[in-house]
């Protein structure tokens, strides 16, 4: 059982261009920081970083709207081209709204990955290029085993990584990092079957392991200080075959879509 | 801007009664475990040791079911006793059902403090008592502003102390803790007017800092090892006047209940 564990910002990454490699960017940035990666420890990267380096960067001047991104758009007081983006990611709109205190309205959307999220994900800021927009990468777990088995070998230990981007949520404020790939990090414990303290069965507790560590990293990574990595220490965890898409609850399971 | 925070369980906290001095209790358990409290730590303190502190166990004896309760117990196959106490706790029902999975169904409530959460926040397990509900405290940043004030004067420095509770979400598997009682933590962070690293503004950007914390919490405390406190420390943060209530979205701006 872990007692302690540690969350600290990777420093001295430079701004990530189409075709960097990762791997070796932040393995030596790790190392640069004194903060070479140890058996157990846990990359937690935001997904901005992976989009750059895989050119998911999408200049509007290229993109034609469609019939329904012009009327969304009408709708919501948006740029058609940027709706368009974000149809083309999504398989369903859930909710579009503009409220009278909104300059431009949501789109709260099914992404094609399966994640609700406004815009669906779409990130029009903080990519330093105007006129574009970002969309995730194409494959967010292949992304991080790429990067973890590149890790894992170079340093000779075992990793994980979790891949993150920030969402907003139903019913609370403000918005928190949640997991959206991940590479043998679990995305739950399923304490099904274990006792409490007092020798009741917890019968339901599965705490969502892979989004606790992912806001978590939110509390050293500030947007405008350019820290997209953390490095978590010290976790009890045991690696296992995982994907982003083992956080998503069923839609049948779901009575908010 | 923070570059490193560390999140240690609080060990030897005992087994937390009715009438107990919360402040006695952990204080001692930080000093007794080499983590007395520097200026700037944040607490994280689990609800359920609010709640039996100050006596939120409402034996299912003692409740009377009304008619209401009588009907959502019929539908949903649970104890209506325990349905009754999540109703009182309620200010509204915002979703139930059962589904075929389901022994037992699920209410979504509005609990009469503004969270949105499953049977308000009603706990069944896992406070060592049979036939009992459990309720959340009467007024969660008055029970965190007591104890951070009892402790600060302990100790001769300011910290912070966020009173934390688990959560389902929708479209989400699994539970994250989250913050429903703060003193002097700020509920979020905005950096509206604030720029990006390259220079673009951050329009909208304001990150749930209590609900980051709260989940973080999560990384070190399990249910089944009695560890219900939590020191965060290294964390950049200034101290304000907070309430658990600044986290909830308005009821006009929400498009899910």
């Amino acid at each position: 059982m872990s007692l302690s564990v540690s969350l600290t910002a990777v420093p001295g990454i430079p701004d990530v261009q189409n075709g960097d490699d990762l791997a070796r960017i932040l393995g030596d940035a790790l190392v640069a920081a004194d903060l070479t990666p140890q058996a157990g420890d846990i990359l937690v990267i935001a997904q901005k970083v992976f989009s750059k380096a895989e050119g998911c960067i999408i200049p509007l001047s290229t993109v034609q709207p469609s019939l329904e991104a012009l009327k969304y758009a009408e709708k919501l007081n948006k740029d058609a081209r940027k709706v368009e983006v974000v149809l083309r990611e999504s398989s369903r709109v859930v909710r579009s709204f503009k409220r009278p205190d909104q300059n431009e309205g949501t789109m709260i959307c099914e992404h094609r990955l399966g994640f609700i999220s406004a815009n669906a994900a779409v990130d029009e800021s903080n990519f330093g290029e105007e006129d574009a927009a970002m969309v995730l990468p194409k494959d967010p777990d292949a992304s991080c085993t790429v990067l973890r088995a590149a890790l894992s070998a170079r340093f000779g230990i075992e990793i994980g990584v979790v891949m993150t981007d920030t969402f907003g949520r139903p019913w609370r404020l403000g918005q928190v990092n949640v997991a959206i790939g991940l590479s043998k990090v679990p995305a739950t414990i399923r304490e099904q079957g274990n006792v409490d303290a007092w020798g009741r069965p917890l019968a339901v507790t599965e705490p969502a392991l892979c989004d606790e560590i992912a806001a978590a990293s939110g509390l050293v990574v500030r947007k405008d200080g350019k820290t997209p990595a953390v490095l978590l220490r010290g976790l009890d965890w045991q690696p296992e075959n995982s994907s982003g898409a083992d956080i998503l609850r069923k839609k049948q399971e779901d009575m908010f879509r």
